[in-house]
């Protein structure tokens, strides 16, 4: 008999007694602390460090409610989806995605290895920091764990158990609701607009209705099209980095869905970081320098990212029509023009929707951070209207660049 | 303790005494009679009928191997996919499937309504016999099916619990292989083509590759499109008629796929007949009498259908970013693109591959048999490579109608 064989929610005192009981990480010397850092709504993040050596361990609980409220059920089973997806994720890109020591389906909790040498990348992207080996990480990850997770690769027949394994109502409920219903017509009235940009924001989003059946297309394909196993939640909050390394957390929205939902979900947190640096850096030549980094950054990501899609493409796949000539660039391209939708999608709800990104919101100077959500809204219309017209990089920075260039500092 | 609390395949003897066990159809002074009446290639279908009334029931039962042979392990999950997608159906398309008196998960049968007051509609079809409410009763049946269960009218956490309800790999691994793979490679030497036509199909299927192009893609979305709960089979062979009734049986391949693979099965199925009829009915005014009868349905199914399924939306819909105008008309547009590719898939499929239709294998003159393949196969590749041209009744009518005049007799 162990405290632990019923679900209670922990607090520091109680995780260390776990990890000595459950864990073999920590030895009898080990003068254990423990600390609460979860920042998120859903869950509760707890680091457990030695004193007397340099180990240390995360363990992640999933509350059956949010931390935000009592009221908001959750079913715990998102952390059993974050733990298997890692471990899969783990051998697809090893060394992109946290080890998992144990996942206790009782305690609903994950033991995982620690990252804080790193830091997240969207915090160091607002102190302008570069990561020269990023863009090869992340595109090394994303076309690993998405392409071969879809039917070119998997055997059928295990490929669809993947998607049972995989459906996740809740958390696809919250990404439908937050990134492809409200930002179109606040009908929960959670939006949070600033003030001055109202107006605007109900001409050309509440009121744009070739937009709004634009995005109904788009729902569909993100409710309906089972191509990959999604990261689903792919920002640069979801990113732990140093120079030298690159690793992607908290993959509980994970399920069955269009590849272009994840490649479009980090474009568009890199493009914040990109309106971010334009807003806030005041020396024009500090400014030009990290901007010109981050869309060198966004380019080379896109443009690699095509690249290792078709070579792994070809090198993996096992799906007899999927050989067909010219199959491997429409299949691309459908990812691509998913891709630049997402974008839309994503630079569009961060702004609108209730649930903001430092990049923007951590702009203090008023006019600079409208004329920010403004830039970042008028490219997002593009990129989902004309979503067809994105084929690399260029393309994808190009509308960025034109769209900062019609409003006036 | 029962005989029945072990799963083994019944003999007719073996039927009776369950059905007196587990149903409470016939009261004890019944004389039953037991005959197995199966002639599909993985189940055992028996009716029990009582010498002393007209009661009479149907008892399914799934094997573990395809009855043509045992090294063909097939699980018997179908079973309970068919109870429960009978029952569910039986709710949105009242008196268009047979009622189900029991599902036994331990027997891996099923029990329900007699339909033989009814006859198998091919049948019917080859005989020339004239259904006129037929249109109506099947195009309820699909729109009420089909579109009731998708996200436009469901709600979603309860759609997905249904997406992973019906994950059906090994019956889609049929489809995929037999509809969307083997007529346009014959990697598995298994389709069965008469030597005359053999060159023509060689070069027009095997050596097209830009049908091949086309497939790939319609191949990927029958696998990763779960749009709504399809029947998965519905040919003429699967449909029961009276004159006044219409019955569709052995839903086992349903899972969550694209609409328009269920009506292009059906509209196929129907062409087969026209071409039938076209083949054998030797008096000219016969001929074009019941021909006439035939396009005349078909244009019926795809017009009714299209005004039932704008109208059930209306009716229906709950999806918010669904009511935005004129996504009704698009969803509909994507339906009936995929339902002509779907006509062609089918029509080349059941000529090219091993499971044929006696429509066309009972054409007993050679030549004429040999010109109706052609007829077919013609029409089946505009149908899939200009699949976005197909809007209404006419356009898939005059596609047939435009190949048979290029065919002399």
């Amino acid at each position: 008999m162990s405290r632990f064989d019923q679900y209670f929610l922990m607090k520091p005192k109680d995780v260390i007694e776990y990890v000595i009981e459950k864990l073999t990480i920590f030895d009898e010397k080990a003068d254990l602390e423990c600390k609460e850092i979860g920042d998120g709504n859903l869950n509760y993040v707890f680091r457990v460090w030695d004193k007397n050596s340099d180990k240390s361990v995360i363990v992640k609980q999933a509350g059956d409610t949010a931390r935000i409220s009592d009221d908001f059920k959750l079913s715990t089973d998102r952390n059993r989806i974050e733990a298997e997806i890692l471990q899969l994720e783990g051998k697809l890109a090893p060394g992109h995605v946290p080890e998992v020591y144990k996942y206790d389906p009782i305690m609903n909790c994950c033991s995982m290895q620690d990252l804080s040498d790193h830091v997240i990348m969207r915090q160091a992207l607002i102190e302008h920091k570069k990561f020269p080996l990023f863009a090869d990480h992340i595109t090394t990850f994303m076309v690993n764990t998405l392409l071969l997770t879809t039917d070119i690769v998997m055997e059928h027949k295990e490929k669809k158990m993947a998607v049972k394994n995989y459906i996740n109502p809740e958390l696809c409920e919250i990404t439908e609701d937050l990134v492809y219903t409200e930002p179109y017509n606040n009908y929960r009235d959670r939006n949070i607009v600033f003030e001055p940009n109202l107006e605007w924001i109900k001409k050309e989003f509440y009121e744009d209705k070739e937009l709004h059946l634009e995005v109904a297309k788009l729902k569909f394909d993100f409710m309906n099209h089972a191509q990959a196993l999604l990261h689903g939640d792919l920002h640069s909050g979801s990113i732990f980095v140093k120079p030298d390394s690159t690793y992607v957390i908290d993959p509980e929205f994970a399920f069955y869905g269009p590849i272009g939902y994840d490649v479009g979900n980090l474009i568009a947190n890199l493009i914040f970081a990109w309106a971010n640096a334009d807003a806030t850096i005041l020396d024009e030549a500090e400014r030009i320098d990290y901007m010109t980094w981050l869309e060198n950054l966004i380019v080379e990501i896109v443009d690699l990212f095509k690249e290792k899609f078709l070579k792994a493409f070809q090198e993996n796949v096992t799906e007899i029509l999927a050989k067909v000539e010219g199959f491997d660039q429409w299949y691309l391209d459908t990812v691509l023009r998913d891709t630049a939708a997402v974008t839309g999608l994503e630079l569009s709800r961060r702004i609108i929707g209730m649930a903001k990104v430092k990049d923007i919101t951590g702009i203090e100077d008023e006019a600079a951070r409208l004329r920010a959500e403004r830039i970042c809204l008028t490219a997002a219309k593009k990129f989902i209207k004309q979503r067809d017209t994105f084929k690399n990089g260029k393309d994808v920075i190009a509308n960025v660049k034109k769209v900062e260039k019609q409003f006036s500092r």
